[in-house]
């Protein structure tokens, strides 16, 4: 439980997407005052609808940043990120010397170093601190954070922190670092999930009981929690987006920007990229990140299950 | 433990890999009266010195498989498969009707359906049945069988099978389904550690401490069976084979000619395999799998761990 009466009980919330809205409903249960701002004026609104007592909305960043002692950002990307900070009507303009900036977009490493630079230039603190654990992980305050920067940005990061995470990572001292893991695991996730849909595709075209290939393969050595994971929406032809195509668009592009301007080749995770574009081009943008299966059957003519209405 | 009086007390190994190797051991230990084969005689030597009173050499498949109720073929390829059963000295020539032949290879379900024709139209009976699992667990008993194959021979297979694995997958009545399942497998194992060593170069050349990247991956959504398994002799700078990096060039080979003969298309599986021809390519066909790793230390100058002598 947070102090109230100290600056950090106030923690402003920017963006209310269904990682942010999930943080946000952690740190009011918490006992924080949240302050929540959105562009969608009305998702504020019902948010704190919802923690009565516990919230209010701001118009903007800046009057949201107003006074809080922690500012979590949670946004789609970098560029969403630094408008929020230093756009018209960002964060900067009225957060108080000494708040901390939380960041938690997955970025690239130099655009989270280059945000750091902007926020500690007017007297704040920065924490470069992507998360990963899913919506309901978001809404149950259990998620992983991928953490680094100055002690006394962590120090003053700590009490929503524990508000909102089950396991925090402390990675370093520097910004960029907690972007640098999270840009390896994304890597890894978007992999693991086009695979798991080539593997599902490919074994249907093979004829094979599709149930059966789940049980075997997740107690077999080519499993991979994303095939875990995903795999059960295409057997249920359910996709719903719990985590949209457009999310590994745009982080498989991060990884394929940093390749590129480190000389460095990643054939396997292009690869993957690559799938995840053509399903998007498919019209499944916004669609459920297992939706690659999906192309597939519209490439080949396969038969995946349907969702039962 | 068998009954010593019934035919399927005597047991042909054919192939001393390390698979097979290890396979041939735990029947031993399981009380059976088993006649080992390899083309390296030296080695089967070595397995019969170390069972002595359990285990006799043959000096061709068809003399192993004379008298023997049950026949394990554990080589490396469908094209020897087909030789050890078909070819001069082999199984058929000598093999008892009603001998079960349980073929481990992976292999195209077609060549597992033709296969399984030559062995029925002989009186003998045919189990598709590909493993997984590693040395160790073969050593152990302990490995993940993938079989389909009539219920005769599935039951006249099961006391071999009870005494090498410690999970058995009944999958179907046809030949050429435990093949499929185990193709499916590999094609996602193969892209894992393809990905497991793009993500483990890619994160030294962001300058990450990799023992922590493995914390942090294993414990995250990126995390694979096989970039747990295999990650820690990138650590080690251990690049002994366990699995050697020809598996693979061979496994998703298979995945490859599947998919095309499917009209499928398999576009990560494929950037897998190119990379670990490259591998291969670069001298490293022999050494763990885990060399794709040190392939890109070698094209992109990065300094992975070495190992401590």
């Amino acid at each position: 439980m947070a102090d109230l009466a100290s600056p950090a009980a106030k923690v402003a919330v920017i963006g209310l997407g269904s990682m942010g809205y999930g943080m946000a409903s952690s740190l009011a249960r918490a006992g924080f005052d949240v302050v929540v701002h959105d562009v969608r004026a009305e998702v504020a609104a019902r948010f704190v609808a919802e923690h009565a007592g516990r919230s209010r909305p701001a118009k903007s960043p800046a009057e949201a940043a107003a006074g809080a002692g922690i500012i979590v950002i949670v946004v789609v990307n970098a560029d969403q990120t630094a408008a929020v900070l230093s756009g018209e009507g960002g964060v900067l303009e009225r957060a108080a010397p000494g708040a901390v900036a939380i960041s938690c977009v997955t970025m690239a490493p130099e655009r989270a170093r280059s945000l750091a630079r902007d926020v500690t230039a007017r007297g704040l603190l920065f924490l470069d601190a992507p998360i990963s654990g899913g919506a309901q992980k978001a809404q149950e305050g259990a998620l992983t954070v991928l953490a680094s920067g100055a002690p006394a940005a962590f120090a003053a990061a700590e009490p929503a922190l524990n508000a909102v995470a089950a396991k925090l990572y402390r990675l370093g001292d520097e910004p960029g670092i907690g972007a640098s893991f999270k840009i390896i695991n994304q890597l890894l996730a978007g992999v693991h999930i086009a695979a798991a849909c080539e593997a599902i595709a490919l074994a249907r075209r093979l004829g094979l009981d599709l149930a059966k290939v789940y049980e075997v393969i997740t107690a077999s050595a080519g499993n991979s929690w994303m095939f875990a994971n995903r795999v059960p929406h295409i057997l249920e032809g359910d996709y719903a987006p719990r985590s949209a195509v457009s999310i590994f668009t745009k982080d498989l592009g991060i990884v394929a920007d940093i390749a590129r301007s480190e000389s460095f080749p990643a054939p396997v995770a292009s690869a993957a990229l690559q799938m995840f574009l053509m399903t998007a081009a498919a019209g499944m943008a916004h669609d459920d990140d297992s939706s690659v299966a999906r192309l597939f059957a519209k490439i080949a003519g396969l038969e995946l299950p349907e969702r039962k209405i």
